[in-house]
């Protein structure tokens, strides 16, 4: 017997014969779209929150399609187990070979899941890879499915998945922030709008903001996620339902609930959930303003440790490399560049995401995979970026209280808390005579007898400044 | 005396002095501005929610000022009925007359509002225009206040005005669209999936499905413009509220809620607000969102109605204008083309409003001018586009009813119907018959005896296959 | 006789008739359109270029339409004397009432063309505006044309004409940063990398460099405009040309040169030719280049000029008005943001350039109107934008030479000059320990005795290090 | 001894010590980047050609300072073999370790580099990995070097080196639509504007303006390449030179153009050179390009194949996998769709390269490893599906001749060829009437009289549609 045969098995589609590894868990079908899509090298299973999801929506429809008696309890049984390996145990994820690029909205990967399950369950049967007539991929995996409703309703869940980590790490920065935060709550500092030097604060109430507007994106992120929980499970190929008993989209989505330990609910519109991909673009909105406001709080840190000497120099980031070849001692921002490089990627991916979303023709979206890809990718360099920069950069931030606080003493921005007391125009001539002059504020205020010392000491007692303060000018009386 | 010279009023800035015309509702400030800032032609009066927005926040300020005793009662007095006479009267937009796009982070647009609003104030108080000694736009327009605080909140406050003729248009938009659906209901045609024919449906679901996805929105915009009720008016120029009295933050917003009738709340954190730009990112997101379904939508309504003789031509839209200047009798779809490019413009800008964001540096973003200028542009523009596209082609839609059903009758994508019975395999056979002999699919079924012809037929209703049905193979158990 | 009617006359197309001013140079075409795309109220007129380019394809069609003899001399001396006047007074600008976004591939902004210049051409013949028997907008000024050829070519040609501007508010431009490269010539700074110190330069280094930059975009400019030269002029309906003689494209094509005093060339392929907008999104790639050049150049100046006291200092811009309207004294760099929020709307308006692009279908593109409007718009922005950086902000920048050498002076990157002498490893142990122990590097370097304060002072010489230099180390053999 | 020990070797960089594997050709400051950065897991090495391009710009930097007399030949010679097996042999791209995706603008990758260099080097001249003291990652291998430069310089090389390949997929792209449109020159059929029927044409035609609009890129992109060819390399730090011999540049330019076999020059000024990424905007603004044309070649394959029996149907792409999971024998246009797909990525990649470009700060842009990222991947993904496009699509396209005929016969659009003759406005009246009627133009114009039977079938002749024709209407006198 030839050796070569030995080692494979064939299989057959509408397109003819082909030879599969005898041992491999995907089939023909699989087969076929990794010759056709050779595209990034980035297989399905670079996901395994997308490989879990698909797992669990196998069971789900298989525990339905038990349910209602069309699937037989052994069969059930052992597409059951199969799924269940599938979505627990990593190793099945080198089996979700096609590339995560592809044609077809979906169908290769879903015909991947049908064949991996399809095999792990007649390995569970004592059966052979291929053996198709026992358990067949389609006829009883995909059973009452279509790829155009089992796909979507597994990237919904796995992007459910892949959120969780994200929320995680951007509660870690939060809480990073917050300490420091609380760490620089009397460093005073100067406030600075358009680049400008504007008016005293703390530092702490600096970090407070970054606090504030992370925690603000947990919020926006768990509320946007749930728009996911709504699946078309049962819409089988176009949303009627076609070949779906119709009592099975309930009982399927109500298993899948209860597997994934996630509330699941059906579309109240099968229809219009089988081609509307909204929700992709509203989640991929948020994950951009994540990034967004990411970049701008790198952007903000690489401004404030900019020097050592000859920028603003207020916080010293921790050193984590070296930073240049050629320049010894050199220490660079690479924490937030690389945030701010990822949150240039995400932003990237948005557009994409908004472009496939918009290619949806009548029916069907056909760009799902990429939607997938790009929003899963951009979720996993998210988390991955704000990891590194909680625990390799935040965490370990100093501030330069004696900078900080010269820089602002010597500021004409102090201006602004005479100017109630002083009026507009005035304040604005003493101002343009300090930068001119290259004098103090104080100075020139005293020079001209605008106010008496002890006045004047009280308006620019810095630490008032940082909050509001009863005006020094009329007496209130209302 | 001289005429030239009776025909202006000379004004003063910290960089000297400049004429203005004698009868300016602006002033110095704004002239400078009109200068540096020659860039689109397009002036922020405009933008008449804009303005009206403007004259609330001022008129608000005015009011927490005199309750607090910092104003007096005459000046509060004539304050607040320019801010009247701007907020309801259009003609004051044009005394708006900074370009829309400006550098210095709204500046120039603030201080075109407190000199309009001065100058109006002075007349009602029988003095001339330019007479600042009796009110000042600095002082007391714009007392308590910064560009930082007031800018913003107007901002947010003109975007939550303009979002209502939009989800007016969505809704009458999402009506039109189920009247069709209503009127559609039993006109069967065929489904596709990837411009394939997949499975047969009516057109009625597939306008429902419009309509449902078009409701959806309505619900989107709702839930996220209420994300700008958050201001930030009592922080000034950083966000420490610096002279501000500690009680003016509360009282502004109050009183800002009561004038403009939306229940607006101060922010928790007055620093992160006065910098942060998420809640715009989010929205042109969700506007973004709008666009991309309109965009799809109006993909469907051209592919549908495409021919007349050599496309699918399953509809009909109504002819709005001749097609072609050399092409007699052709109709074009142009009003789903119109709408397709708006919504090309929408994403255009919501990347404009992404890249500002993301610039934002330290306690100020400088771009929220642009943020402005393109949401609420892409606002205007939506709401025409929608109202357009509902009133000059929607409701004027007619089914080639004909048509319709004669393609469902001859495809062979019914074989789906018969693969529960006939298994996935034997019907692929069929289907490829099918298609090279051009032949249909019953004949073939008939001729290889798969099924006899009563079983056929039933299985074959076509109604049916619009919606889930209970399967004909094998007997339910569970 | 009735005074409304004696006010306006009839018109009638495939829909009907309807009523236009009896004296407006538009017709029923132009009413039916401005009816059907209340979009945006930016008329086509705003753009005096593009009328300028459709009267001059008019004219080159009829030239060639008289010699080949299908216009009669008659008809073709109105039709040119009519085009000639459009061309030249700006005040036909106001009968192109069109919206510039318009569904129809730009039949509409054709149609207008067409009954503008047939009403002018009828006017000078003596006859009133709709005689349309006398001479027809389509028959005879429409003549041999389609939409789909007469409207891209003008638009390529509005193109052209619009760069021209452009050109030259970039030569302006770099010649102004050159001056200021000569004038801070001997100017020593420090260089940062990643907003670290460095190693030193000179200020007219850094503004060469700017000076560079600008004049490359130039010559990317002139190359990439001239894919415009290139027009499907006699393409007809879909580049087979139809309806057209064969010896006609080539005659217009040859007229319209003449016309335009631009080297137009016929297109090879002209069904190529009629669908693909790749010019224009390479043309807008060329724009967004130039945006995110400036856009850099404009970050670097607000960054040099930031403070003036807690930032880095090293220039001043020209003040070109008030700051801020609650601190007194403040100026911001105003100029510098507009100009960063204008390269933000052109890099949107690239994106919508090319999702329009991206949306071509078959043998035409119907989103071209809106692929004008973002080029012509952008074009028009970048050109105010440019002139007013130059004029309102480099012109007047002046260095801090003495901020700029004392920033240099102390600071730690002066160590790279030593590394090929001290080795990488000795000086970055150097470095670290200037950084920590706030000392200069000289000191330490005495300190340890690593080198004499005479090859000290050699190697440290500061302006040597603003170009490359022999090297201390060993003596070269090669 | 213990093992563990035996397994490993420690280095030590500015920050301290840590242990890398004994065998390891990386060292310390890989390792630290690999730590800091883990991103995408894609490590620099999975870019081939960017590996060849470093080892190339290594060693032609070698070459240089040996000629100089800065190197011994001992020790450039163990560098330049090394570089010779890094730049041909692909087992060391496993050495380059650190992420894709990192902070530090590039230094992480240059250190990896010098790393793997150095080691291989030192096993060269007999030595253990890591036993810097014979020959040193920085002093020796980056020589005269800088990320600043080195790593620019290699990333541009590496773009030459990574298009070939794409400008080789596009020609034979273009080949075979060439062959489609020789095969399809007689296949006559209908064209298609705004999916509405125009005029006729030949589906060779079609095919003819898709290779011609392939060919077009590849003159584009063979231009914009190029400007890669210019390198600022000697540049070192900031552009100044610092630590390089003035003869340096143009040496090591000149060595690296022998040793790439492309003519590289240095760039005239090495300080814009820099920080300038406009030649990266530029060329992802040509890649752009190139995925919005095979983006519309696709839609409009997908389109022109839909069907097969509910939409146009005129083309028959080859079937390549079964199509669905539900639906029995559908063929999906797979390869176009994951075409499309790869098109919308890398229009999310120009983005991404925008916003990084735009990021650039003073003397640095910090963002060139994303830059590099996107690019890389854009043409590798690109001439994926490109090549899968030409092979496993286009090649296999059939036409269905009697579909396309028929079609084009039923067609109202034929009025157009007798507007000349008929008149427009007779000719729109004729086609509203037959589209009402569901009759045939030729039936109306002969029951109407119009024209003579034998007139009117000479005006139809179909293939003469094709092209221009002269006019039967007025003599020609010209």
């Amino acid at each position: 017997m030839d050796k070569a045969k030995a080692q494979s098995r064939t299989e057959h589609d509408l397109l003819g014969e082909d030879d599969v590894p005898a041992n491999a868990l995907w089939g023909i079908h699989t087969k076929r779209a990794v010759m056709n899509f050779p595209i990034t090298g980035v297989p399905v299973g670079h996901f395994p929150e997308f490989v879990r999801a698909l797992a669990l929506v196998k069971q789900a429809a298989a525990r339905a399609n038990r349910r209602l008696g069309y699937l037989s309890p052994e069969k059930a049984d052992a597409i059951e187990a199969a799924c269940t390996q599938v979505a627990t145990d990593r190793v099945y994820a080198e089996s979700f070979i096609v590339d995560a690029i592809q044609g077809g909205a979906g169908t290769s990967t879903n015909m991947n899941a049908n064949e991996v399950i399809a095999n792990v369950a007649l390995r569970l049967l004592g059966r052979k890879p291929g053996d198709y007539h026992a358990l067949h991929p389609n006829d009883d995996v995909n059973m009452a499915q279509s790829t155009n409703d089992a796909y979507p309703t597994a990237l919904r869940l796995a992007v459910i998945f892949a959120t969780q980590p994200l929320v995680r790490a951007l509660g870690d920065l939060a809480y990073a922030l917050k300490g420091k935060a609380v760490e620089f709550a009397d460093v005073l500092k100067m406030g600075r709008t358009q680049l400008q030097d504007a008016v005293p604060m703390t530092l702490g109430q600096e970090f407070d903001a970054f606090h504030v507007t992370v925690k603000e994106d947990v919020a926006r992120l768990n509320e946007i996620v749930s728009l996911f929980r709504e699946v078309n499970l049962g819409a089988t190929a176009i949303g009627t339902g076609i070949n779906a008993d119709p009592r099975y989209a309930a009982l399927a989505v109500e298993e899948l609930s209860r597997l994934s330990g996630q509330p699941m609910v059906l579309a109240s519109n099968l229809i219009e959930a089988t081609s509307d991909l909204g929700a992709f673009v509203l989640f991929s909105g948020v994950l951009k303003r994540v990034a967004v406001k990411l970049s701008k709080i790198c952007n903000d840190l690489r401004l404030l440790s900019s020097g050592p000497r000859t920028g603003i120099g207020e916080i010293r980031l921790p050193a984590v490399q070296a930073g240049s070849s050629i320049m010894p001692g050199k220490v660079n921002p690479v924490i937030p560049e690389v945030v701010n490089q990822v949150a240039f990627l995400v932003i990237g991916h948005d557009l994409t995401v908004t472009m496939c979303a918009e290619g949806g023709q009548l029916q069907l979206n056909a760009f799902e995979p990429t939607i997938g890809y790009c929003v899963l990718s951009s979720l996993r360099m998210l988390t991955a970026a704000i990891d590194t920069l909680t625990k390799r950069c935040v965490e370990g931030i100093e501030a330069d209280r004696e900078r900080c606080r010269s820089l602002v003493q010597g500021s004409i921005g102090l201006i602004t808390a005479l100017a109630p007391t002083l009026g507009y125009e005035a304040s604005s001539r003493i101002a343009r005579r300090a930068l001119k002059e290259k004098r103090s504020v104080a100075d020139l205020v005293l020079e001209e007898k605008l106010l008496t010392e002890e006045q004047l000491n009280q308006l620019l007692e810095l630490e008032a400044m940082t909050r509001p303060a009863r005006r020094q000018g009329p007496a209130p009386k209302g």
